[in-house]
């Protein structure tokens, strides 16, 4: 469910233009996660979302524009980071977001179609990059306060902490048929959380 | 260069039918580095291994059959583990490995375009996930033996020690635009060194 479509008083700042953008980005994310990019087609995503097609040709213009403002706004939507005191139960929180996540038929299927777009399409490829990049930002913090409080050596790259993090779980959905469950989450911050520990992640200039 | 490319006396065993399928392999791999899966035109391999369009379609039927023969076909061929003595050592080899093959202009599009066609396709997923189990059944004993020397806990899931090398360096091939260099490599295996000694990777049911 997107704000917009669940009524008035839940519907996202910004009048009529954000309710249209809000419902084709839905449709292009049901679509994507239907079919992959090679399902993504603009007159499909305006009728689905009940938008004029000639808006969606004139507002996105391309599948690629539509993947790159896809996500932009998963971006901007995306949850805020857990605060739990210990760097260990901070990456447990980051590391279940991402395994549910991906574990979501929907989602799992949508990220999926969305890297699948980024190894093909320079700009669906700086769009999943930007995404990254805001995510990891939105968790570096819990690696920096951990060196704060000594949990972590000074000079530790705690974007690389937090990456750590993520890794595996998208190694296992990419590669390998199995089941991302929450051991999996649980082990991948439990090893990143060990690997900073021993240092692994310190830089030569900090 | 395929064997088969660079002479009679490196011919691979199998005589005509073997030249013919590392012909076809050869093209399609180069197309698939290209233009990704999209890219991928029985008729276009057809021309390019010149071979008869008629074999092609015969012998291979579907650009997700190709995918999956090249998988196997890349499986196969694929490099021995290295044993230096310590697991240190041994999957710093391996990251090495990884990161060269990532690294490669040709052979790095190829594994993206790879990984995206099993996005998409149940027959190229079932194919990616065999390569990989070949390759973490390869690499795998460097972590057995490190069990029975005493350098990780009895216990150990040796087959997760191996993914855990590899998946920072696909995460930082699929998620960022960073280049994948050789500390990116060290720092992979050191990784799955200190979680694996720290105990991140034994099982409840060795």
């Amino acid at each position: 469910m997107t704000a917009a479509s669940a009524g008035p008083g839940a519907v996202r700042p910004g009048g009529r233009t954000a309710r249209v953008r809000a419902a084709v980005l839905r449709a292009a994310g049901d679509a994507l996660a239907e079919g992959g990019l090679a399902g993504l087609d603009l007159a499909d995503v305006a009728r689905r979302a009940e938008v004029g097609r000639t808006t969606v040709y004139r507002r996105w213009g391309s599948p690629a524009n539509l993947v790159a403002d896809l996500l932009a706004d998963m971006a901007e939507q995306s949850l805020p980071r857990t605060e739990t005191g210990t760097l260990a139960g901070d990456l447990r929180a980051n590391a279940r977001l991402v395994q549910r996540t991906l574990a979501d038929a929907r989602q799992g299927a949508l990220f999926k179609a969305m890297i699948a777009a980024a190894t093909c399409d320079e700009q669906a490829a700086a769009a999943l990059h930007r995404f990254y990049d805001t995510r990891v930002t939105e968790w570096e913090p819990c690696a920096r306060q951990a060196v704060a409080r000594g949990e972590l050596p000074e000079g530790t790259d705690t974007r690389e902490v937090i990456r750590a993090v993520s890794a595996p779980l998208y190694y296992r959905l990419l590669t390998t048929g199995e089941p991302l469950d929450e051991a999996a989450a649980d082990r991948a911050a439990d090893a990143a959380v060990a690997a900073a520990k021993a240092g692994v992640f310190v830089t030569a200039q900090p």
